[in-house]
C-alpha cells in the first residue's frame, strides 16, 4: 500500500536557478542567451519603460551580491503588479543578451515569458525606507534587514590587500555576510573533520560556571509556574509565588531550587570548555561549536549576550602544539579571513613594547605595568600600531587568568595565548590546561571557588589525568574580521544585547 | 620583533598516532610491524605476565572500538605504574606481530621503549565499575562514561541488514556513539552544503514561542539580580525582591519584565523555524542546526529537555518538492542511516489502515477515529507492523497542528508530513508553510494566538510573501535510529531531563 501523494502541483520550482548560476559566470552569463530558466526573488527596482509597454526589475535572490535584470512585457502581467520594491516573484523567461548600454554591467537579461507567482508588498507601510538606510535602523526591523539591497562600505584592513574578498566586493550587504559566516561555518567544521576533530555537542543548560566568574542567564521554569498557579485561582500572588511554587524564599530566605525543573540553579553556559575537557580526556581531539552566553551589560560594538563559539581541545597537547597548529592549517584554510604571519611575543615582552610606547610619548588611558590584564587600547595598540598584524600574546600573569589554566615553573605565569587581530582585539583566547591535581585543587581555593561543583571536574585529573590544550574562536568576532563591518550586532542574524532580544 | 616561543618543549606528541590509524588498516596493522610510533591514550586493562617481567596493556584512546595492545618490559617503567585500569599513557614503541596466539586477534602489537606520560588513576574511588556497567548508572557519571570500554547490546532493527555498520560494530559502546554522532553532524552539514542551503545561527533566546502552545523555559537575570541586592544589603528579601529589583510583583501582581536584561520576557527557543522562514524569503534555500528546549515533563526514552534539531527551510518549494528532497538525496546521502523506501500514506488513509487493525482485533489504548492526533501506539504500529519501514504521513487535520500551516483547499486538513520510523517514532515533522496573509491572520484568531508577538511574522507575508516549506529533524533520534541505542539520554553527551543538568 505504498500510496502516492494526492495531488501533483506543477513542478515549475523544479526548474529554479539562482542568479548566482546565471550572472557570476566568467562570461557575466551572455553564454547562456537563448536558454529558459526559472528564477525566484524580490523585487529590488521596478521601472516602466516604453510608454508603460514593458518594465524592468532588478530581481534579487540572495544567492550573490547582484540581481538580475527581468525585462516584462506589460501583456505577460501587468505591470504595476510586478514592479514594486519588495514585491516577490517567481518567473520563467529566455536570457538574452541586452541592447549595448555604456551605463549598465549587466551581460544578461531575463526576458519575462509567464510570471508564475506574485507575492505583492504592501508599499505604504513597507518598513525598509528607500534611501538613508542606516545599519542601526535595520536593527529594529531583523526580519527584513536580509533582504535588504543596499550596501555598507566596510573597513578593510591592509592585511586583505592581496586577497581576491577585497577586490571583488569592497562593500558589504546583510546577505552577503549570511553567506560569508556561512562560508566560514562550513571551513571551520571541515578544518576540523579533516584533521579527526571529532564534535561534541557541550550543554546550554549547565550548573557549572566555566570561568568561575561569569555573568550568567539563569534558566528557570519557577517564575513561570507560579504564574500559572496564580492564573488557577491559588492563594493571592505573594503567598502562590512563595508557598506554593516553592520559589519564594525558603525560611532561610533562600530560593528552593529543588523546584525548579532540574531541581537546582542552572544557567546558559558561558563556554563548553570544562565539559569538552571530559571527552579529550576518552576521544583526544574534539571540539565544540556552539552558542555561549554571557549576561553583561555591554554596550560595545564588540559583544554580544549570544554568541557562537569554536572551542577545540586536544589531549596529549601542549600549547606550543596548538599554536603551530593554528598558524599552519587553520590558516591555510581559512585564507579568506587572512594570509599574514602571526607576531608571537609573550606577555612580558608586550609589557616592555607598551612601557616604551609610553617612554615616547603615547598617551595609554590605563597604566601600563607588570600584572595588568591588558586593556583594549593596550591590545589594539600593539596589533595595529606597533605591528600592524595578528598578534599572539602568550604566558600571562596568572592573577589575571582562569584557574584550569597550566602554572608555568616560572610560578607567576600561565600557558595562556590570546591572538589579537586588528579592529577586532582578542579574536582566540587558550591555554594548557593544569593536569596535575594538587596544582589545580590548590589554585581554585586561592581564587575561593567552591569545590563540590567542580569535583566532576578534579575527577579528569584524578583517574588518569593527562597534558591537554585548547582554545575558544568567537565566531562572530572571525566574522567581523572577514567581512570588515564595524558592529557585531550586523554580522549576526539575531543579535542579543541588554534590553534586546528581538524576534 | 617577531620573537619566537620561550620554551621549546619535546616535540613527542607530533609523532602521536591514532589507534584506528594502526590497527583499521585492512591487514589489521600487521604491515607496520618495525615502525616505531607514539601513542596515548586510557589503559582498558593491564596484566602482568612472565612472573612481573613485563606485562600486556590493552590501551583505548576513543578513535575506533578496538584497543591497541602494549607490552612492556618492567625496565621501562615499573609496571604497577602503568597497568591499572584509567591510567593515561603517552608512549613510544616499535609494532610487532605478536606470537600466535589463537584466542587473541591482534594482529599488531606495540613494544613499549620509552613512557613519555602517565596519569596515574586513584583506583581505590574510580567510579566506573569493572563488572556490571549499566547505562543507567553511566549517566550518574557524565563525565567519564566516554571512556568505559563496555559495550553494549543495542537493537538493530532489519532495516540495517545490508548495511556494512551493522556487521562491523554489532555492540555499541558510548564512545562509539559520539563518533557516529559526529559523522552524521558532518553529513547533514555537507548535504546542505553541497545543495546551497545556507547555515542560518536562529536564536537561543527568544521572546517568540514558535508553536503557540510549547512549555518553554525562562531565561531571566532578575532573581540573580535580587539575590546580589540581598547580599549588599539591602532590604529583607520579601522587599529587596519585589521593590528595588523589581522582580515580584508590580501593583497588578505581575512580574516587571522591564527591569529583566532583555527588559522583556524571554524564553530558550523551541524551534527556530518562524526566525528561519525570515532568511528564507531572502536568501531562499536555508536551514538551521542548533539546540532546542522543551521545559516538557516527560520522562520517556524518547525525550530530552535540550536537543539539537535540523530544520531546512525553502522558499519557492512547496512539500512534494521537500519530500522529494528528502528521500532522494538526504537518504542517498546517510546510507547509514536507511538504504529502504519510504511508504507514503495521507492521514486519512493511516486511519483507515488503522481502522482496519481494530477491526481485525489489534486493541489500542486510545480510540482511532479521524481528527485524532496520532498516538505513539499508532505511529508505532503503522511503521513497525504494518510495513515494517519508514512511514511518511502527509495532510493532517488543521486542528491537530500549528498555525502556520498550509491549508489545504479541502479546508479540513493541512500541508503537513511526518517521518516516522520504527523504535523512534517521529523524526521528522515538516509542512508548507500559510503564505496568504489573511489565511494565517484568521488561523490564529481561531487558535486564540495574539497578535502583537507575531507582527513580524506577519510581516514576511505582508512584504512580498512566496510560497515556502521546511521541516525540522531531532538529531538525537536519528542518533537513536542510527546507533540502535534504546535511550535517547545516552546519544547525546550531556542529557537535559527533568531533574537532571548535570556538569
Amino acid at each position: 500500500m505504498a500510496t502516492e501523494i494526492t495531488t501533483i502541483k506543477q513542478a515549475a520550482f523544479k526548474k529554479k536557478v539562482s542568479i548566482h548560476s546565471i550572472i557570476r559566470r566568467p562570461d557575466g552569463g551572455a553564454g547562456l542567451a537563448g536558454q529558459t530558466v526559472k528564477v525566484g526573488g524580490l523585487v529590488k527596482t521596478g521601472r516602466e519603460a516604453g510608454k508603460g509597454a514593458f518594465a524592468f526589475i532588478e530581481l534579487d535572490d540572495g544567492s550573490c551580491l547582484d540581481s538580475l535584470q527581468l525585462m516584462i512585457y506589460a501583456d505577460v502581467k501587468p505591470l504595476h503588479e510586478v514592479t514594486p520594491t519588495g514585491t516577490r516573484l517567481r518567473v520563467e523567461g529566455v536570457l538574452q543578451v541586452p541592447p549595448q548600454d555604456k551605463q549598465r554591467k549587466q551581460r544578461i537579461e531575463l526576458r519575462v515569458l509567464k510570471v508564475l507567482h506574485v507575492g505583492s508588498c504592501d508599499s505604504e507601510t513597507y518598513p525598509i525606507p528607500k534611501t538613508e538606510l542606516k545599519l542601526e535602523g535595520l536593527r529594529d526591523i531583523l526580519h527584513l534587514r536580509p533582504r535588504t539591497d543596499t550596501t555598507f562600505a566596510c573597513n578593510w584592513h591592509n592585511l586583505f590587500d592581496d586577497l581576491q574578498l577585497v577586490k571583488v566586493d569592497c562593500k558589504m550587504k546583510i546577505s552577503a555576510i549570511a553567506r560569508i559566516r556561512d562560508e566560514l561555518t562550513h571551513a571551520t567544521h571541515t578544518f576540523f573533520y579533516d584533521h579527526k576533530f571529532r564534535l561534541v555537542p557541550t550543554p546550554i543548560i549547565t550548573s557549572t560556571d566555566c570561568e568561575g566568574a561569569g555573568e550568567m542567564f539563569q534558566v528557570t521554569t519557577l517564575i513561570h509556574d507560579a504564574e500559572k498557579m496564580e492564573k488557577d485561582g491559588h492563594p493571592k500572588p505573594e503567598e502562590g509565588f512563595k508557598m506554593k511554587a516553592g520559589f519564594l524564599p525558603k525560611k532561610d530566605g533562600k530560593v528552593d531550587y529543588g523546584q525548579d525543573f532540574f531541581a537546582r540553579q542552572t544557567f546558559l553556559s558561558v563556554s563548553g570548555q570544562l565539559q569538552l575537557e571530559a571527552y579529550a580526556c576518552a576521544l583526544d581531539n574534539v571540539y565544540t561549536f556552539g552558542p555561549t552566553f554571557r549576561a553583561e551589560h555591554s554596550h560595545t560594538t564588540r559583544h554580544l549576550a549570544e554568541f557562537w563559539m569554536v572551542e577545540p581541545e586536544m589531549a596529549d597537547a601542549d600549547l606550543e602544539f596548538m599554536v603551530e597548529k593554528y598558524d599552519k592549517n587553520a590558516i591555510r584554510r581559512l585564507q579568506m579571513v587572512a594570509s599574514t604571519n602571526f607576531i608571537r611575543i609573550s606577555y612580558t615582552e608586550a609589557i616592555k613594547v607598551l612601557e616604551e610606547a609610553v617612554f615616547k610619548g603615547h598617551k595609554f588611558e590605563k597604566k601600563v605595568e607588570w600584572g595588568i590584564d591588558l586593556a583594549s587600547e593596550h591590545e589594539r595598540y600593539l596589533t595595529e600600531e606597533k605591528f600592524e598584524s595578528p598578534v599572539i600574546v602568550y604566558d600571562y600573569p596568572k592573577g589575571i587568568k582562569a584557574f584550569y589554566m597550566k602554572v608555568n615553573p616560572d610560578n607567576k605565569t600561565v600557558a595562556a595565548m590570546d591572538v589579537l587581530v586588528p579592529r577586532v582585539g582578542e579574536l582566540i583566547g587558550g591555554s594548557q590546561r593544569e593536569e596535575i591535581y594538587d596544582v589545580i585543587k590548590q589554585r581554585m581555593l586561592e581564587l575561593g571557588l567552591p569545590l563540590e561543583p567542580y569535583k566532576w571536574y578534579l575527577d579528569l585529573r584524578r583517574y588518569g589525568t593527562v597534558e591537554h590544550s585548547g582554545f575558544g574562536l568567537g565566531f562572530e568576532r572571525m566574522v567581523l574580521f572577514a567581512t570588515g563591518m564595524d558592529n557585531i550586532k550586523d554580522v549576526i542574524p539575531f543579535p542579543r544585547y541588554p534590553g534586546r532580544a528581538d524576534l
